[in-house]
């Protein structure tokens, strides 16, 4: 099932995305999916973000390769960090250049929402936690993030979470799916869900034990080898195999 | 004016703390105060925190001693970080020790609570987006703070965040107010609000040039020297001058 969410008469809807129609919901996806009845056409300009985040917890150095490229020590552990619900912004949406950074960086990633409320999850019941896959660039003021030395300010500003635009349950990342970032169209980043090195369930298990996931809160796994710069007007593009492009323009 | 926010009626509720009495509001205080003309008695068992947060903005080392005390540079700008929603917990109520921790501090703190939405607001206007200040313990896991180096985990574990009871707007720390936490009613910290290396008008500045607080959310301003462990079974208060006690027991 492919779910989206979107503008449909001003109003914040969920739907089922299926042969370039919506078939809506009646309310968010979270408990049950109950169909509306209504369908309308898929239309990128009315796009949301599909989740609901209180926070998005994010994974730094998850793949080896990027952590090699930043010149630091493979960590024990994940290293978690919070985005707030105000970076979220949507397929096709404007990402505004951070005003006191000469630097913002493109972040590829894969990440998840959250079914249900997740407290203390074990990895092995992972699966039911998970409402589906999508897309995410965890944009990086990278100037700030490094002199703040905290990513909280760096990786906070407002849009700079953009997420979806279709949230999937259709894939394994566990089995491998490949993950590129474009710059202007250019191939930057390349790598596949298998290099991950803490796997998903194990992430959930690790994010629960300390802070409860709410339904609608995004998680997002890190980014591979390849980060780098956008200059005002670029366009980049987050691809992931089975799930789709999330595609935005630096203002 | 004294705010509260307590259960009446299992129902969470507002209302305005004077002599004992709580006048409660038909609604949150955000954009207007609207009495309901229903009047109940005080009771500290029933308090929730003051505030709705869909973030508590922190701030690291804004205390000279604080800095010092850890062996941390001064920096040049605030650090923040962020707390999430799911930290908070009230007066009175218990903090759950972390289980992968051997270290869990309190550390006593000035917050203050958002009145209206704020985006790249001025020091100079900061007043008018406050409603009130109120204590917060910003309870950190020191060794996951230390060994994650990203303080995310180590300071966001669920019931992290005590805040409250008392959201005031008749305090000035600009002005200079005594700050105090006491572990088992032994003094540990002590200073005064006029020590704040950034104080609150410069805080609100820096954050909203980033991120947009909404109504409801937490700022922490820091705390002084004299962070310390705490044990299971002890009591923790905060106590600011012209505000009140936030008590707390660890779990």
């Amino acid at each position: 099932m492919k779910l989206v969410k979107m503008l449909v008469n001003d109003e914040p809807r969920w739907g089922i995305l299926k042969d370039g129609k919506v078939d809506l919901l009646k309310k968010a996806p979270y408990e049950e999916i109950v169909e509306s009845g209504e369908r309308v056409d898929y239309d990128e300009t009315k796009l949301l973000a599909p989740c609901d985040p209180t926070k998005i917890v994010a994974i730094g150095k998850n793949y080896y390769d990027h952590a090699l490229e930043v010149n630091e020590p493979i960590p024990d552990n994940p290293t978690i960090f919070i985005k707030p619900s105000t970076c979220l912004n949507v397929h096709l949406g404007e990402v505004e250049y951070a005003p006191l950074s000469k630097r913002v960086d493109y972040e590829g990633e894969l990440a998840f929402v959250v079914k249900k409320t997740a407290k203390k999850v074990s990895a092995a019941n992972a699966a039911e936690y998970i409402l589906g896959y999508t897309c995410l660039n965890d944009v990086t003021a990278r100037d700030i993030q490094k002199s703040d030395a905290q990513w909280a300010r760096g990786k906070g500003y407002d849009g700079f979470a953009p997420v979806g635009p279709i949230l999937t349950d259709e894939v394994d990342p566990s089995a491998g799916i490949e993950i590129s970032t474009y710059l202007n169209g250019e191939l930057k980043q390349h790598s596949n869900t298998d290099k991950l090195m803490w796997n998903i369930p194990y992430l959930l298990e690790f994010i629960t034990e300390c802070m409860t996931l709410l339904p609608g809160d995004v998680v997002t796994t890190g980014t591979p080898a390849g980060i780098g710069p956008m200059e005002r007007g670029d366009r980049v593009e987050v691809r992931i195999e089975g799930i789709g492009s999330l595609i935005n323009v630096i203002k």
